[in-house]
């Protein structure tokens, strides 16, 4: 088949192949098969980005009729190449590289456009990199006064003849600085088309560079993610506290400001807004650019979140029935929502789901997928609310559950955020009833010599979320705290720590000090964290109850909480419902990580939009089986009850390996 | 092939003609045939828009087969309708009137959505209304606990299910008030969708008007027409002097301005747009309602012009080779370029088609449409530049030409703008070579009695650019100028209205008072003149060449120049060539027009923007033709030479024509 004047070249890892005559560019026999080759200089070899490597010694198995690897000599350009992505040792730079006979070539993970980006540990699935804006280097016609088209004409002459791209918008921002960047450019310039569809940035000459960033914007804080579109990598984190808190703790005292106070909701959004700028500029500053440097950002968060992010009044949000101004995704330009990163930024907002169900949950549903299996797996993120998801790929259904504050250490007498000096872990000795328990920062338990000395000045503090969660569950197991929750009177005689504050008991962890008072968890700190919890797995019921199931196949915990507690004493109090603790885990941040794949995959962003069509909301305030589900989860289980996997957990050899896996969790946090 | 259940139905004048059941509302009949019978309300008896008229008698020649026009007897909602447009006597509603047997339905042109729209008497064509923004009255599902979709997905399927209208965008702005909107209307509210693709706004209830405004911004004034979207009238127009002036008074001294004060186009975007936002203002109260009501904008303007309102830095176009930004028609937001219109309003700004030769000359390309004729027709559009286009259906070029300000009375030392108290006419005495002349805002000859009286306090303050035409042309005619432009100085012993300044002669109009001083054409003046004239014949004999014709058939003269100018006089002095009289006429603000007809009509924008990209565009810069045409037309015609049509049209009886024709003119004007 073999003519003198062409050769068969075959690419791996994709295998495709075809015949080109001698000569042609492998980028260009590449683009003509349609193997993913990644570009900007549009085969000037300038970008750096287009390395191949030749696959020699295999040929007889590709069917190549030669046994020579044939590539034309190293060029004076590959020689002499010194851009910012250097040429590999071994490597040529594909653009440049001409077909001189039948050939094997190797496109090394790098070399393509979509990318796979390492997944962090949490993750469920892979990050694929398909970003919605692409940069493309144009040589630009001069302009004539024998041609008297525009400069955007000729701009959209080359970028149609160098790109194939067509009938493409123009941002009138792009306009303002056209003609400027195209003569200090010398007529060559680098373009940012989103979409293929829309001139966003131009800038003069080469510019490689291309940053998002993807954001959850949580009541209480928000965390932004910088991300190199090229690589998919985070570049740069941060997080600040949500500067709404001074116009109410939780999301229904917000609501409720603005109820009292019309346009509050005004104060609100331009209060996020604000730190989002901050946000965004230190974010690049880290990454050694500027905000405006930043030309795609996505956005998860709770509908009232949302609504006050996008300047909406989330006043119908506060009461019955609860209703959304928008269910769909959100597009819209930046500077929209007076947001300063570059002047054709866009922001994408993941889809709300309900009233109560938002981007935050559509960011964990796409993180997780949990559509993407025939294993009926529960979902939780608790926060003030808990959003919970319990399906397959048959069927998903959603709700939102009103946990209340408890969770993060709110509204508990002796609570605090998790920073350095709270309790996050603690033991009771069934014995003696002596507490023992760790606080963060400090590697030492508080009954190992030398832990006074380790926290320092610092002390201890107060109790954070998981700390709470297993003293209650450790005051239980001892024997301290009925099945009911009341904490048992008369264990008094046996130990101080039990202690009477008149008409209920408490239990001290911590005597006073001159500096400090008393930790203690009081009856009304049990009750805080008993409604939440029976608010979470009443939620959990209902759904296990519509799905028509007595058990789910895993467990994943999401957001802060799910990261920090020990999955076996949320088991203890009936958080969740019985699982095999293997099976059990946290999801990380799965609603930032959903917000992380819709920066960097388009594919993500319509995948999130149709299954979150798909899934079946519950509306917990309106269905009579949730009060009786939350009416008996207020009870903590019974030991014997079918809470079969943890009857082994709580057997002591198990202790070790669970304080293990939470020092490598706080390790990961740190 | 009647049958008992169904019957004919006839629509006059689309002859549209279809068989439906007894007891369908006549408009779904016409909407299921296509023809177009207007509604905003979907049908509802509410709007008024969508009313008919039974055509009885001449059933038999539409092929009916029964003689009695047949619906239903007048309905409750039509006996009792008290909309805003009355339902006129003898007319039905369609939408309740129901078919109960054959009849002829005929639509009145009222109530059509495509109505032809009564043309002015300057304009070449009728302007069809064709708007790009519809409204739609619908009535919305109300949120429920077991729904949980957002008010934005119910309000669209209102107006998929209504209106037929899938796949919408939604503007931000509209969704930030669309909950309050929908519960103060209660869920019934009136959309305005842009391009069957957008919704831009929404009012509570129905809410029938649009307004949209028409724009063209010229370097000394800016004119507006706000027109009513639903019937194509104007209904109030209003002019401000470009507040640019301030400036620099000419084109090229604004981009001068910018050339030595970087930053200076930024204060001339924000003047221009603070004039244009005045402007909405002014056109608005005069019609009763506010800016905000203003939906759609569109715009002319020369190049600069049109630059420097979107914010482009003009400074390109200050210099060879003159490129522009951009030469297609843009859409922006009226909110990108800071109008104060309703917050959805849109901007079409018409495309330039050269360095030179702007949006306004692509406005009168689309008022005058001269491809539609194969008769060869020339169009001038005389400001600080002549703005020239020739041709015909085969063929379109054009061509900038600099004129420089003397035609509009600048640097004319006697000049003024068009003003009560300028002379605007002017005739001598070929034998005693004494002037009379009328003055603007006067009926009266200066020779006629009372014309003291008759021109008050104002007393005669200059000449107008018309006037200064006329009295070159008749300093030409009576001998006192030459053919060559020198004031003949041998005629001073004629009459002393011929006056030595020393090195020249010059032509006393008017003598001076104790108040004003002397109104006198210098030979500068006349130098003014003729360089104009020359740069227009020049710029004109070009195109000719270039179309390879040596005449005419039709000249139309737009902008104030050519409303004002005794077309004669043009042609006495060189300034167009030979054409038949008859078929020299005014185009009056054609550029106006041409926004005006984008503004109504859709489909005249796209014919626009094929247009534009059809005609051959001449630089007269780097055509050495351009330099000799110029210098041959720097005299004034021989009275012998071909200017046939000329030689008729001065002989004296033709005089008393000309000026009952001036008069009709200024009247119009007035």
């Amino acid at each position: 088949m073999s003519e003198s004047n062409d050769a068969l070249i075959v690419f791996t890892p994709s295998g495709r192949r075809g015949r080109f005559r001698i000569g042609t560019p492998v980028l260009q026999a590449a683009r003509s098969l349609g193997v993913d080759i990644d570009s900007v200089c549009g085969g000037r070899g300038i970008c750096g980005r287009c390395q191949v490597v030749v696959s020699e010694g295999d040929f007889p198995k590709h069917g190549l009729t030669s046994s020579a690897a044939s590539l034309c000599a190293l060029t004076e350009v590959e020689r002499g190449f010194d851009g910012e992505r250097p040429l590999v040792e071994g490597r040529r730079l594909s653009c440049h590289a001409k077909i001189e006979g039948d050939v094997v070539i190797d496109v090394p993970p790098d070399s393509q456009v979509h990318k796979q980006v390492v997944r962090k540990a949490a993750e469920a699935h892979d990050l694929v990199l398909n970003p919605l804006v692409s940069l493309h280097y144009v040589e630009v016609q001069e302009p004539d006064m024998h041609d008297p088209s525009g400069d955007l004409r000729r701009l959209e002459d080359a970028l149609e003849f160098e790109w194939g791209l067509t009938d493409l918008g123009c941002d009138l921002k792009v306009l303002q600085v056209l003609q400027p960047v195209l003569r200090k450019g010398g007529w060559k310039v680098t373009v940012a088309v989103h979409s293929r569809q829309r001139i966003i940035a131009v800038w003069p000459g080469l510019h490689k560079h291309l940053f998002g960033m993807a954001v959850d914007v949580g009541s209480t804080t928000i965390a932004a993610h910088l991300c190199n579109l090229d690589t998919g990598e985070v570049v740069a984190s941060a997080g600040v506290m949500n500067p709404q808190i001074r116009f109410g703790e939780d999301l229904m005292s917000r609501v409720s400001y603005v109820m009292m106070n019309p346009g509050g909701e005004v104060d609100m959004t331009h209060a996020v807004r604000a730190a989002l700028n901050e946000l965004a500029r230190d974010v690049a500053a880290q990454a050694g650019i500027t905000a405006q440097d930043i030309l795609e950002a996505t956005f998860v968060g709770n509908p009232i979140m949302h609504h006050l992010l996008m300047g909406i009044n989330p006043v119908e949000l506060g009461g019955a029935p609860f209703a959304l101004a928008v269910d769909r995704a959100m597009d819209v330009s930046a500077s929209e929502i007076d947001l300063e990163l570059h002047p054709g930024a866009r922001v994408y907002v993941l889809p709300c789901i309900a009233g109560h169900v938002g981007a935050d949950t559509a960011g964990m549903l796409l993180a997780e997928r949990p559509d993407l299996t025939d294993k009926i797996t529960l979902l939780v993120d608790v926060g003030t609310n808990a959003e919970i998801v319990l399906g397959n790929n048959q069927r998903l259904l959603a709700c939102s559950s009103p946990t209340g504050p408890a969770f993060e250490g709110a509204q508990i007498s002796c609570g605090q955020r998790a920073a350095p000096g709270a309790i996050e872990r603690l033991r009771i000795d069934p014995a003696t009833l002596e507490p023992r328990f760790k606080v963060i920062g400090c590697d030492l338990w508080s009954d190992e010599p030398g832990f006074a000395d380790a926290i320092g000045a610092t002390g201890v503090t107060g109790v954070c979320g998981s700390g709470i969660i297993e003293a209650m569950a450790e005051m239980y197991l001892s024997g301290v705290m009925r099945h009911d929750g009341i904490i048992d009177g008369n264990k008094a005689e046996l130990t101080p720590r039990i202690q009477s504050d008149g008409r209920t008991f408490c239990y001290e962890l911590l005597a006073a000090t001159g500096d400090r008072p008393a930790l203690r968890i009081m009856q009304n700190d049990v009750r805080a964290i008993q409604l939440g919890k029976a608010a979470l797995y009443a939620g959990v019921r209902l759904l296990m109850e519509r799905m028509g199931v007595e058990k789910v196949d895993a467990v994943r915990l999401a957001g802060a909480f799910g990261s920090h507690i020990d999955v076996k004493y949320a088991m203890v109090l009936g958080l969740i419902p019985d699982c095999d603790l293997a099976h059990v885990s946290s999801a990380g941040n799965a609603a930032g990580t959903g917000a992380r794949m819709a920066l960097l995959d388009i594919q993500a962003r319509t995948d999130i939009q149709n299954l979150v069509r798909r899934v079946d909301k519950i509306e917990t305030a309106v269905e009579p089986q949730f009060q009786a589900f939350f009416v008996d989860a207020m009870a903590i289980p019974h030991l014997n009850d079918p809470f079969t996997e943890l009857q082994k957990a709580v057997t002591l050899p198990e202790r070790v390996v669970v304080e293990a896996s939470a020092k490598s969790r706080r390790g990961r946090r740190a």
